[in-house]
């Protein structure tokens, strides 16, 4: 039988195994950060009919610059955004990769500071750019003195902040945000996955756009919107970044489909963001009860807490599973990821925990 | 304001437009080799159906490996092939990017033989491979020997056949197929997009994968399927090499709604490919009709025709667009591409050009 070792492959991917979570049937998943609320009956209509709308033209090929879409994410967004501000993708993944072809690359270099995105340096590797693993503060946050000074000593032409960042929680203060802009002279590129959930007084970058082209804020419609299946992650950044993605985007990459369903995913955006405030509220019970039974656990400003384990994280990770609950071990020792679901799901991964 | 050129982007892309045909709504479109005819109504309630069933979790990430997709497309494929010998994108597009990120990229080589599809060096320069232009023969076919001596020459890491090709419309022989695989050390990757509107006693390249994991078909439900708009790549190709594109692949880049819409499609494909009869019809009416006028057209496999227009194709081009006909100029100078759609437009396309 051939494997992948008998195939000329380059040299860096021998030996790897896929990126990705294991998918496990399993009755309580709380291991990949998804909004554990089904879509309401009326999202669900109101998607089904937008699709149904496309159908009989799928013959012909998309709008290959979605701008129906990139005006409808730069409307929720607000902050005085249009479509030419605004970019769309599948998934955030397929941004953040679009963004390393222009703006990184061969011979180029990409920083993040981690414990971060795992898919971040992945990206990098996948598109030719070199990886600079930089580090966050040993609290998991990340002062400007800090940033400035690997910045400095690296000199990276595109550089990944993520706020709050995926696997910690941990918010980015906006003042982070231009302090790294001023040190640098390459893309700085905020990942806000999760920027639907941070706590009150927590401001988004998108607040910094104004007078900074090398700025790219780059969010999911993944995680508060429940639309995980739908693949959907987007920007927002000087128009200048939208035409530099469109030279190195594939043609028609976003299909009518998935236009069409991220379109009346946000007119019913009441709707599926009503599941915020309830997945806080089980974010914020988990870190007060975590921390109750004494264990270190980091502040979160997402829809997951990252907390300490007290020992190998492997074996706790294998006997939450064992019970029937999945977490995520995100390779950081001692420490598991668990998403914040409905209060169901947090009573069984509390009670499995103890 | 900010353009391109003021952002640190890669300086290969300073000064490149996007690619990508003008989008114009114009009254017969045969530009872009779309399929002409909208989807049965029967499929179009198929597609409905399965696409709403997938709605109420769309909280929740799809398939991360399009398991049940695969066994589908295999199943259409025949030749014995199973789920683990497909592998299926957002478009063929993205399928032949994941190949050369896993087989070229940087430090390495890609080669096709022009003119052929487009977008195979713009792919090759997203993913930091050298492109090496080959030449086909002057009547648009490629003979073993010219085969042979460029690739000797040039010894790729990658090499992108097109059969039938996109723009001439030429199919190619699989004992070609077979001389490049035994030339050449690289991958081979045989484009087959335009397959199902092959003339009959043209045989896919298929027939020649088993015993050649080196050897990758590409193929698309863009065109015979109508599916342009769901965007849908895929390949048949040695398990192993599945297993080297899973490596590169972003995680979760295939909606629950494409493989959904596309797993219908499928289940309708007798309704769907009903249409590529008479698209052929009219292929060889337009052959026929214009080599009765006295023009040079090259022989087609494909669902478009390639003609000589004896002057600037420039001229020619927009004059048919003011004729509300909207074709394809690929840059061969003296030629221009048509796509052959319904009889109507055949008869419009064909009273234009007079």
């Amino acid at each position: 039988m051939t494997t992948i070792d008998d195939l000329p492959i380059r040299d860096e991917l021998r030996g790897k195994t896929p990126y990705g979570a294991p998918q496990l049937d399993v009755a309580v998943r709380l291991n990949t950060n998804e909004n554990s609320y089904p879509l309401p009956d009326a999202v669900v209509d109101a998607i089904a009919k937008a699709v149904q709308a496309e159908l009989r033209d799928l013959n012909r090929y998309p709008d290959r610059d979605a701008v129906a879409l990139r005006a409808d994410l730069a409307d929720y967004l607000g902050h005085g955004l249009t479509a030419a501000n605004t970019w769309a993708a599948n998934g955030s993944n397929e941004i953040q990769q679009q963004l390393l072809q222009a703006f990184a690359g061969p011979g180029r270099t990409a920083l993040g500071f981690g414990p971060s995105y795992s898919m971040h340096p992945l990206l990098a590797q996948g598109t030719g750019s070199r990886w600079i693993g930089a580090l966050r503060d040993p609290d998991f946050g990340l002062t400007p003195a800090a940033a400035l000074a690997q910045i400095q000593e690296h000199d990276p032409d595109l550089i990944f902040l993520c706020s709050p960042n995926n696997p910690t929680g941990t918010a980015l203060d906006p003042e982070v945000v231009t302090a790294v802009l001023d040190a640098a002279r390459g893309m700085v590129i905020v990942d806000e996955a999760y920027a639907e959930f941070a706590r009150p007084g927590t401001p988004s970058a998108l607040t910094v756009l104004p007078g900074h082209p090398r700025l790219v804020v780059t969010r999911t419609m993944s995680k508060a919107f429940g639309f995980a299946g739908g693949r959907l992650g987007y920007l927002a950044a000087d128009p200048a970044v939208v035409d530099a993605v469109q030279l190195v985007r594939l043609p028609y990459h976003l299909s009518a489909l998935t236009q069409a369903a991220a379109r009346a995913a946000l007119s019913q955006r009441d709707a599926l963001l009503a599941t915020v405030e309830a997945i806080k509220e089980q974010r914020d019970r988990i870190v007060a009860t975590l921390r109750d039974r004494g264990r270190a656990v980091a502040d979160s400003d997402a829809n997951f807490v990252l907390f300490e384990v007290g020992g190998d994280q492997k074996i706790v990770w294998q006997r939450l599973l064992d019970r029937g609950v999945l977490i995520r071990d995100v390779g950081l020792a001692g420490w598991l990821r668990v998403t914040a679901g409905t209060p169901a799901e947090t009573d069984a991964f509390l009670e499995a925990l103890k």
